[in-house]
């Protein structure tokens, strides 16, 4: 088995009154010169290894986790092994 | 500048009906065993420099970004020279 991170953000393009609310906050609190906020939805989830392991976590992302007319997602896998490591 | 990525997930001992949710609905899409389904936020953001960077990254996360009763973090610098990169 195999842990995979998901990370999905809304596009560039799109708005995120979240990060906008957030990078405000910011300053207040003692940070200052925080830029660029985006927020996201960060998915972690064990599957079967294999080679069509790209094409899985792909699929379930476009059609389950991100909505792919505003969002755009990456991952990348955490454990190789997952079974094994715990 | 520096590029950095956040994730906040629930610890482990608390319940995820997201994560619940979502792992429900794989095998309706032909995903079949994936498992320990978790759900959180991605957070990304650009702030200056320096050698008190992981200081920094912390304090917010504690204190803006994650709920350190129900929820852990880790974070990542995705781009050491984000200003030159852009």
């Amino acid at each position: 088995m195999v842990r995979v991170a998901i990370d999905v953000l809304l596009k560039d393009e799109i708005l995120d009154p979240q990060g906008q609310a957030i990078e405000r906050a910011l300053p207040q609190l003692g940070f200052e010169d925080v830029r660029e906020v985006r927020v996201g939805k960060h998915v972690e989830l064990t599957l079967p290894a294999g080679d069509d392991l790209a094409e899985r976590v792909e699929a379930m992302a476009d059609q389950l986790l991100a909505n792919p007319v505003i969002e755009s997602f990456t991952y990348r896998v955490l454990d190789e092994d997952h079974d094994r490591a715990r």
